[in-house]
């Protein structure tokens, strides 16, 4: 794929991108990514449809102001006719929106997934968690998982991890896989705003959100439980149990997971399993003892930051990861899943820098 | 001791308060619920000395503009001329300052400590958290603990609680007591910065918390650990585990924490217990069944609201409890247990009503 | 009025009062104060209807899950049927929504009107900035401002002073009075996303202010604006101008209202002039000379914070007001008017301590 | 200067870039930029020396986790052996720093201060405002006022504007060159928390600013007033008055300031003038009419946007501009001095694209 006509940047034939759900937070965040991309500000990678469903005809200003270079586009219909002639299309649709778009594009437009259609290998599991008929399952956009990169180059189909399950899974994976802990699971995670989109519910109104903190979805009932134990199980043939609860916290940005399992391993061994497996990866990086993470740290980038200990008193291995939700959670991971399947560098467009304070 | 004449509601005599450490957080909200007690607004109870360290000789208002009834108030030195002469003491000093004044305080006065050096039983626990000798433990100000209310009536030397235990404890006590829990459990509770005091730290500036959220003391290295141990620990005879982890969000008030531990029980059974524990006690309210606690809904009160529910795939009760870590976490359980220790109505000065948005 | 029967406190009939739009957030403000009314406590006052419009039907606790006491109440419609057999009913409409009850409501009911209906002298500025007939011209809730706290006492309709103009004609109002300005005034008031209602906006949620200040109804569009012109001008027979700008800030509640006016007075000057004219309001504070308001000093209390100054450079007169616009900006002068109204102290109820930080 | 050999883009001797006070904000946001700086990714320009002053010694990671590329760089101590040998110096430094510094390095080195010393044309305005003697004025690093933009090519002294003073005169500087408007001004500027710096004051911690707007320096105190006199001076012959208020809003980030002046100008008219006066700055953009500008769109941005109206009825000009102020307020405008200085492409390594939410 990577050596295909389409995706050889020549002044003549330059990739092609479209968006569908432009105006919601997944697709601001890929434009504004896009927008970074060394092959857009060359010339080698044009930003082609944005479209809406209900916003559709307007501009993108009225959504995105910050992508000051696209403000003017007017956004089209989300459709078969406005979508086709693209090298690449992002999906940011609500789940289950994708599969009758992804249907009508060539096998080899390569559609790249960010909500949870193509995520689930189990029909029982997606039937339960979000109902309907389940659509099938696409290579996942995770390369740090063991197993997953080689399936993402020159792929043509991707499906964009969760925001939770990035932040759980790339922090208990190596400890499930050297099989350091029990895989009986407990994670919180604390997230920012925007990972529950652009709905206009009264809950997420900034007078309701600002100087509070509420838990949702308590008891295991978010839909990204099913996708973190079928990460996690794919590491171990133990059986794999996750507790999970998110939490709201005031600020747009940000997912801080605090993941702990039972272990006997020390804080030195646990630590050793983390940086071997995440020696090579360019975005996940383990802290120096004592270094904690902090969202802020990681706004705007796709890094991750992982602090790895063990709590000797209670047996329990505590890894805290950070990063945000809408880049290396979402749009992030879609860009890199997109620079693997089209042959370009992993890390093109995608900083390891944040923005702070 | 209610019975005693310095505490009888006279003309003649009222009760006299005296709070050390007037211009931090803890001390700031003692005056503000001081204020608003019925006591203090009919005349039975006088606000006296107001005591600070570094900051003695200021006026109030340059630390407290909200306190506009005490904004002149100068604050005096914390010692024992101060001190003496007033029927209550409040200290809200840096831990390990406490005993030193206590010990120089008459027998008959109340004294009561929002600092910790008083709230271990375990010397050992002391040298071994905050280190040097221990000073003693005093009747803990958690009225809703049970065997706790009865020691505080009348009381003359109190230890509130830290306000991560408060969260941790009414939140798993009743499973704990009834045994319905495997008592190793996992507590990740979110917190306001106000919880950290008026430290002057680079981390606490504005410009670092805001917009944030990261995690501190990871793997069992924060000192409120043994005291949420101590206490779960008075309720089974089973050795009990606790894995907390503590996380800064971007909110100056509030701890959310989320508990889970093993279980059998189904969701409903669980609640019962609960519903049972808590039947009668004016500042703890369970939930209803699929509504979730927010910091935001008890801010400023003295109420703690509890979710309880079962995540039955992973085998996990989980509680998520909601409280104002300056108010019912410190300044209020304080109130609580002055109005005990005079046999003042418990719940009088104290709220239920939350200021929300 | 405050001598009627229905009005008298007995155990036999005590002040019933309604709350008409109780789902909202001036509705919920109203509720707050009222728990904490001594009226209230004592049984002189009860809480009898609670209205909504699309809310109807909903318990309490979905809107306002920090007004435990009254959780569980269930919203009626509202209507005549609903509202009648009251003392006191507040309205807490959409604006053009009052008239058409308070038509219904007898003339002894005490009716206290929240939205803009009836806080216009002038039939062509409500036609212009609101649409529509105007419905009249009722009491004014600033007892504050000269000539206005006569007509409250005993008044049965009640307009209530919208935030931002109670903000800036507090600020304003001795120095127009006085003749110290020429009365070309300036207004930036930077307010929380509180003022703006529930509305179910995009530009609302939480992910869009948090992080963020934007300006809105710049140019002298916003509504408030001849408001604040028309209590000006009552102080004047000079012409008077406003250029008013209301700015968004990303909290839920406050108005720091920044106001300035030409000026040859010295500081000090005018610092007299605002000690007299404020000298016996319990609820407006002008600070020490070097204090600076800010909102977290006077948030949840009916206070409001002013610091006077000069800047003998440029010629200006400079006054900072803060206050909680849900509070004195909205439900608390409903309370302190309902105070005046039915005979009560005027500051029953409502407190000068804030909760901070 | 653009084409001296220390300055040319070649693999032998590429561009050496040293930042004095690189644990502050300022120091911190300027390395950000330099990290995405197309020069610094293809290797012709490198970070060098990085100093501090009571920080020396530790890692940039401790005061700036975002960076992760420099995380493990050392502080060096900000004195001439660890500055000298670079081509360019940022000194991000306390005011009344730089001088010292900047003496002892070659001419043709090319310094950019961030701080004060050089910005003041008036040495009684220098010593009215910050004492002590008047280091000298170097050329202003405001490329869009008129004027300044040829002064900074090649330059190799160069006086980086205050954040308030970028904001004020680019909202300002075409009304009053045109005339359009009696300079007579009003400016009430929201900013974040980072314009304050990393001091560690207690009013700048978390507690104090979430939730809470205030106003300080009021009366014209700040010193950043006679900074904007003196850029809109250079515009007019007419007399200039600025009355500036500062309010602190709870950001980490961003300005939000609205300027005013009495203008007989239409709406059309003034938005004419702006239009042309910026019609070819890459980075201030005035938006359509109707659009207004937020702090958020323009977050992490080199963007200014600007809203142009008028409000007829008071007759007066009202321009909000938004801008970050650690980017175009601080570090952006210092990194596009240097690419001027340099004879890189204005733009280079400054985005117009935000981060948002």
């Amino acid at each position: 794929m990577g050596n295909s006509p389409e995706f050889t940047a020549t002044a003549q034939s330059p990739i092609r991108v479209a968006v569908a759900g432009a105006s919601g937070y997944a697709g601001g965040e890929i434009l504004r990514l896009l927008l970074g991309h060394p092959a857009y500000q060359d010339g080698r990678l044009v930003v082609g449809a944005l479209t809406a469903g209900g916003n559709a005809g307007a501009k993108l200003r009225e959504f995105h102001p910050h992508l000051l270079p696209l403000a003017d586009r007017v956004l089209g219909a989300t459709d078969f006719d406005t979508l086709s002639g693209h090298d690449v299309v992002f999906l940011g649709l609500p789940h289950g929106h994708s599969a009758v778009i992804a249907e009508q594009l060539p096998d080899t437009t390569v559609v790249i997934d960010c909500g949870a259609d193509f995520r689930l290998s189990e029909s029982a599991d997606w039937q339960r968690w979000y109902g309907g008929d389940h659509a099938g399952t696409w290579p996942y956009g995770m390369p740090e998982l063991p197993g997953k990169r080689e399936h993402l180059i020159g792929a043509t189909r991707i499906a964009v991890p969760g925001c939770y399950p990035t932040s759980a899974t790339l922090a208990l994976a190596p400890a499930v896989a050297a099989g350091i802990v029990e895989p009986a699971v407990h994670v919180v995670a604390v997230s920012g705003t925007s990972g529950a989109g652009k709905s206009l519910r009264a809950d997420l109104l900034g007078s309701e959100v600002m100087g509070s903190v509420r838990a949702y979805a308590v008891g295991g009932a978010h839909r990204h439980t099913p996708e973190i134990k079928q990460n996690l199980a794919t590491l171990t043939d133990a059986a794999v149990s996750v507790s999970f609860t998110p939490v709201l916290a005031p600020m747009p940005r940000g997912i801080l997971a605090t993941c702990t399992a039972p272990t006997t391993a020390t804080a030195d061994e646990a630590r050793a399993v983390y940086e071997k497996a995440y020696a090579d990866e360019p975005f996940v990086h383990v802290l120096p003892e004592g270094t904690l993470p902090s969202t802020g740290a990681v706004l705007g980038s796709n890094a991750v930051h992982l602090a790895v200990t063990v709590d000797s008193d209670a047996g329990v291995l505590v890894v805290v990861a950070a990063l945000d939700n809408l880049t290396k959670g979402t749009a992030g991971a879609a860009v890199q899943s997109m620079n693997l399947a089209l042959g370009l560098p992993e890390t093109a467009g995608l900083s390891t820098v944040g923005v702070a304070p």
